[in-house]
Order: structure tokens, then C-alpha cells, then sequence
């Protein structure tokens, strides 16, 4: 058996990582970092997990010049620019600010990590001023969090460390950055986990992939995929400490954990939404039914009037192609029976009860299909109008 | 050769056809109507187009009930409430329905059409006493095309009369519903067109099919299917006359024009874009990328803001899935430039004019992705606060 305890101070619980941020004028409030970077004393291994988009960022093409193991000490930030649609100068942009960083700090293989507006040149030179000013040994993982910060209303940092039997233990922690353009596979998002444990490379791609699907895959906020999502998960192996088991439970709590950060920052969102979709024909349907429902338009602004308008809930389904049938279809809203072939118009009583469930920050659509034992469940947020504010007046 | 002439009063100038409505109290203006009907003299072909959505509607349902090949005389339409997720239960209402109104007035498989709320049944008693009101020699097709609007700011009429060659000439007319809920594959939307023609049925079978995929089938407010949309065509064949180049062509500009109605009528919908994709790979492809853009939500409100950010539309693009690539694509607004290999960065001329172009009430967006010669244009229009409004409170 083993013990998961929740720490404070992110990052800065894992052994051997240093990390900080700094201003250098991208972003106008210069209380808030816009440059950050997170180092290791000694080489780390890698995994990453990256967007599906076919127009990758600068940044996920230069990790990828690394080749497929590799091995690295240093992850370099920034806000405000994504260097995505920059063409081969933007990779090329990448090379000569981490040039200028290895004249002041030693770096192996660093490689970098972008978010922000698409489409315009990194400020190659600003950027690289903030080496003059950065302390490379710190560690300040709440500044080096609240800067890549986005959109994002606050930041998203977790800790954790896992105690074995025998009384050794290793550490787990992660900054996160997401709360727009956010879709199931993969978000506009980037998240960044630290671990001293001593895992095997192998179990590091497994594990984060699988993870991955688990948490930040099955999350909706507007149904875009973004240029340069990113999940990174660095190895130093420095405590010497490791349980598979406890590690995959710690990684999948804490990537959950995070996602369901970046749901409850979710722009202008109110409310958390889970999906799950039960008794389908395929997993395929399930997915393909799920994600529909926290996609929907229709269903997001029923879910921010809360309205107990289940027609949308049911009509949803039925677009979505699945296999289905209004006949043994049914549809909860927590323990609540919202529809069924025998209970359709909503009485007073059971609109009153849904309408209280809904008034929740949190609360579960469960959709019976009925013709199969596969499930699956994703999660969504609301529609309000502060969604359309956000994204109406980004850029600008 | 021939000629088109665009008519006012609608259904009215098609021979043969009856048209009206009247407020049984579905909705609270009573000015407006709620139910409403068109009636031919003589028996009518049908062809119709229903919505992909699994779970249709019982009024389609109850259509399916006649066969395939039937003929009718009678539509009855009404608001307010879909009949949709009713169960059998819903069949036998209509036919409830149909079967009082069989004693007022001569019918031959007369068919009905509901718009509205979803999962009620149809208050059969109050529906049947329009049968009390209702002047079934009259030839009001304003009234009619108002009974059936929902969250429509404006109602959808058009009539032509077609003059061929040899002074001969037909008519073809329609009403038509549609605001929220619109997608391509079809919307949540209702269309009955009306016909004088000598129009064979194997014609009005095709020419529906192939004008609806070039007009409702591409148009998208907010990428949800609805459980009700129909579109009719009934052809009572009484002027004798027909022309199947100038009826296809009529048809197709009348039945365009109406979803570019819908469109500017699109839920707090301020512009209309069309979204032309050329030099795909595949039809598959430019189709794929066209529809990705007119449903996403970050695209929408890019053009709520005015605010010329290619970066959105390159990155949907990217997320569509499509073969494409950053080097061969081109994105223009209008005749506008706004990315290409070359051009990435907006200068502060192309981004005065990009501005300028968006702040028109249409404008077309063009994206080249240059691998192949495949197109496709689809239409969307923009997403604002008024949409969240409207959809957070329908239904209260």
C-alpha cells in the first residue's frame, strides 16, 4: 500500500527542479511573469503528448528535431505569443533565444513552450532579456504558474508526495495553463509535471498517455483544438523511489485534478458538467454521444438558464449518429429520472428537483442508451455571455 | 429560354393552393397565428427531406406511415410545441387530430408539421378547435409563414412565376421557419413549397434532394440538428406547364435564398460569411474544413468582435483534420489577402482593411489549401451575446 499527500508549493516540493518566472513586458501588468522556465540539476527523461492539430506550433516542431529519446534539463515559457502559423522562422526564433540562454545557464537539449494570440513572430529579443533578469536558482513555482496564464482567472498548480510501505516516498507536481478553446482531444492548454520518482522511460509515454485520455481528452470547453497543447512530463529520477502502481494513481489524480481546474476556469463557464454516457452499443458510440452533449451549444446555454430542458439533452443524442432509441433511452440529472419512455412531460415536482440540481456548481447527466454495456463520460461547462465577451474582445 | 419573375403575397399566386392560420392560444400574442394550414383543390404529389437526427419527430413518423409514393391535399402545421419525443403517443395524436379535421373540410392524407418545445405532448383539443376558425377558402400565405415562426425575428416568404418561350408560365412558392438549432445536414427549420408545375414526381424527388444539399444542408448557426426539419414540395400540376431547367433553377435559387434568410435571422446573429474552401484534396476534405469553420465557436466570435484574427480560422482548419499544410494555404477576406507563406504577420494597412471587410453585413471568407482542386462553400454567421440570451431563456 502507499499514501498520497497533497502538498503546497507546487513545483517546488520535487527534488532537483528549480523554477521561476519574470517580466519582460509582454503582458502590460508587470506583477504577472510572462517568461518562465523550469530547470533540472540533473538531465531529465521526457514525455510529451501534444495537439492534434495538423498546424503545430513552432515550439512542438523544435521539440521534435530532438528526435524520439531524448534527454533534457531545461523548459523555457512564454504568454502572450504562441509562435504558431510562424513557418520555419519561428523554429528558427526558438534556436536563437535558447542560444542566448545557454551563454547564461547550463542547458541540455532545452527545449519550449508558447501560448498565446497565432500568427506572429516571437519578440526574439525581449524574450531574451529576461535571462538577464531570471534567477535560475529559485524556486518559485507560483510565479512560474501565473505566468503562462492566459485567459485563465487563476492559477492551476498541484503537489503531491507518494509514501511507500517501507517509508521512502517520491514527489509529483505540476503547473497547468488552460481555460478557452478547450475540446476533447486536447485543450488550448499546456501542463507541465515534475517527478523525482525513479520511473522507466517506458512507463513515462505509457502513463502520460494514458493519463492523458483520462483527464484533459475528455474536457470541453468550446469544442476548438488549439495549435500548441502540450503535456510534458519530466524525470529526474533523483529520489530513487519508485511504485508503479502509486505512480499511475498519483499521475491520473492529479492530470483529472487539473483538468477539472481548467473545466471550473472554463471562459465565462459557472458551472461543471459530467457526461456520462452508459449502456451503448460501442465505446465508440458512447464517446461519439458524450462529446456531443458537452459540445452542444444548445445544451450549454440550457445549462447556464437552467433549464430543465431535456429535449435538447435527448435531441443531442440523436444527431450525434449513434445507435439509439427514444424507447429505451433514459436520462438522469443526478438521481434525479428526467426522461423515460414512461415519463416524458416533466411533472411540477420532478421540474422543481431538476431545477435545484441544476442550480449546482457541479452536478452529472446520466444518458442510459440501452442497447449495450459501453460507457463513457466527458465533462463541460456552460455557455454565458462573459464566454462571448472573453473571445470577441481577445487580441484586442 | 425563360424568365424568372419574383412575386409578392407567396403561396397565394400558386394556382389551386388555399393558405391560413389562426391563435388557439399556443402562443400568448394572439395577433399572431399558431396553427396554420395549405390546402390544394386537387390531389398533390409530395417530395419531402426530413432531419438526420435518430429520434424524428412524430409528425415525420406519422408522414412515413403513408408509404413511399402517396398524395395529399391538406398540410397542417404548428408552433410552440415539436410533438418530438413523444412516443407512439404522438402518432395518435396527430391522427386524433387529422381525423377531426377530415370532418370540416374534404381531406386525402392530409400530413402535419410541428415546431417547438420537445418532449410534450400536443394539446390535441385546443389544436382540433382551430378546425371552428379556420377559412379554409382563403388564400393568406403572410399569415400562414407568421403562424409557424419561433425565435424568427422575421417571416420567410418567396413566390416566382416562371415564363417560358411560348408565353406559358408556372408558379412556385414557399413559407419557411428557421432561426436556432441550424446546422448543416439540415436545421431546425421548416419549408413547404407549393407548385403549380406539371412536375413529375421522379423530378420533385430530385431536384428537392439535390437544392437542399446547395442551400439547407450548408447553412449553420450553432451545429445542432434538430428532430423536426422538414422540407416540402407539393405539386398540384394545374397550370399544365413545365420546364425542368427553368424549374430546377427556380427552385434552387428560391430554396438559397430562403436559408440565406434563415442565416440573417440566425439567433442574435449580426453578419453572414460564406466559407469558401478551394484546393482541397478531396471533396470529403473541403467540405470537412468548410463546415469546421461556419460551427466553431472561436471563428463566431472572431467575427462578433470584428477582429481580423486569421490565427482562428488557420487553426480550425488545422483541427478539421484535413490534408493541408501551413506553406501551400492562403486565407483571403473578400478579395483581401490576410495569410499566405509570405504573408503571416498583419502590417497595419492589411489589418485597417481586413477590419473594414468585417464590419459589413456579409463577406466571404476564402481559404486555398492548395493540394488538390476539390471545393466547397458553406455559410455561417456570427455568435453574440443575443444568441446566449435567447437560448439560456427559450422555453421560459
Amino acid at each position: 500500500m502507499f499514501k498520497i499527500t497533497e502538498l503546497e508549493n507546487g513545483l517546488a516540493n520535487v527534488e532537483g527542479f528549480y523554477c521561476g518566472a519574470t517580466n519582460v513586458g509582454l503582458r502590460p501588468n508587470a506583477q504577472q511573469g510572462d517568461v518562465a522556465f523550469i530547470r533540472s540539476e540533473l538531465p531529465c527523461d521526457i514525455a510529451a503528448v501534444f495537439t492534434s492539430n495538423t498546424f503545430q506550433a513552432a515550439p512542438i516542431k523544435h521539440f521534435q528535431k530532438y528526435g524520439k529519446d531524448f534527454q533534457t534539463n531545461f523548459v523555457l515559457m512564454n504568454a502572450k505569443n504562441a509562435n504558431a502559423m510562424t513557418g520555419t522562422q519561428g523554429v528558427e526564433d526558438i534556436e536563437t533565444i535558447l542560444c542566448a540562454l545557454s551563454k547564461k545557464v547550463d542547458t541540455l537539449n532545452p527545449v519550449m513552450s508558447s501560448t498565446g494570440v497565432i500568427g506572429y513572430r516571437l519578440p526574439v529579443e525581449k524574450i531574451a532579456s529576461a535571462f538577464e533578469t531570471l534567477d535560475f536558482y529559485t524556486k518559485n513555482s507560483d510565479e512560474a504558474a501565473r505566468a503562462i496564464m492566459t485567459t485563465d482567472s487563476f492559477k492551476k498548480e498541484l503537489a503531491y508526495r507518494v509514501t511507500l510501505e517501507d517509508g521512502t516516498s517520491f514527489n509529483l507536481a505540476a503547473i497547468c495553463k488552460g481555460a478557452g478553446m478547450i475540446n476533447p482531444a486536447m485543450a488550448t492548454m499546456l501542463c507541465f509535471i515534475v517527478t523525482d520518482a525513479d520511473i522507466p522511460k517506458t512507463d513515462m509515454d505509457a502513463l502520460l498517455l494514458s493519463s492523458t485520455e483520462h483527464s484533459f481528452n475528455r474536457i470541453s470547453v468550446d469544442g476548438d483544438t488549439s495549435t500548441n497543447d502540450t503535456v510534458m512530463l519530466l524525470a529526474n529520477k533523483q529520489s530513487g523511489v519508485y511504485h508503479k502502481k502509486a505512480f499511475q494513481e498519483t499521475l491520473n489524480n492529479m492530470m483529472f485534478e487539473l483538468a477539472m481546474m481548467i473545466l471550473r476556469d472554463g471562459e465565462g463557464a459557472n458551472k461543471l458538467v459530467a457526461f456520462e454516457v452508459k449502456g451503448a452499443k460501442t465505446l465508440e458510440d458512447a464517446q461519439k454521444a458524450s462529446m456531443a452533449l458537452s459540445n452542444s451549444l444548445l445544451v450549454k446555454t440550457a445549462l447556464f438558464g437552467e433549464d430543465p430542458n431535456w429535449g435538447r439533452i435527448a435531441s443531442t443524442i440523436g444527431a450525434s449518429g449513434i445507435a439509439c432509441d427514444e424507447k429505451t433511452l433514459t436520462i438522469h440529472y443526478d438521481d434525479l429520472l428526467i426522461y423515460s419512455d414512461t415519463h416524458r412531460e416533466l411533472d411540477k415536482t420532478r421540474e422543481e428537483k431538476a431545477y435545484a440540481i441544476m442550480q449546482q456548481d457541479y452536478f452529472k447527466v446520466t444518458c442510459h442508451i440501452g442497447l449495450g454495456d459501453a460507457s463513457y463520460t466527458s465533462y463541460g461547462c456552460d455557455l454565458s455571455y462573459e464566454y462571448v465577451k472573453i473571445n470577441a474582445e481577445y487580441r484586442t
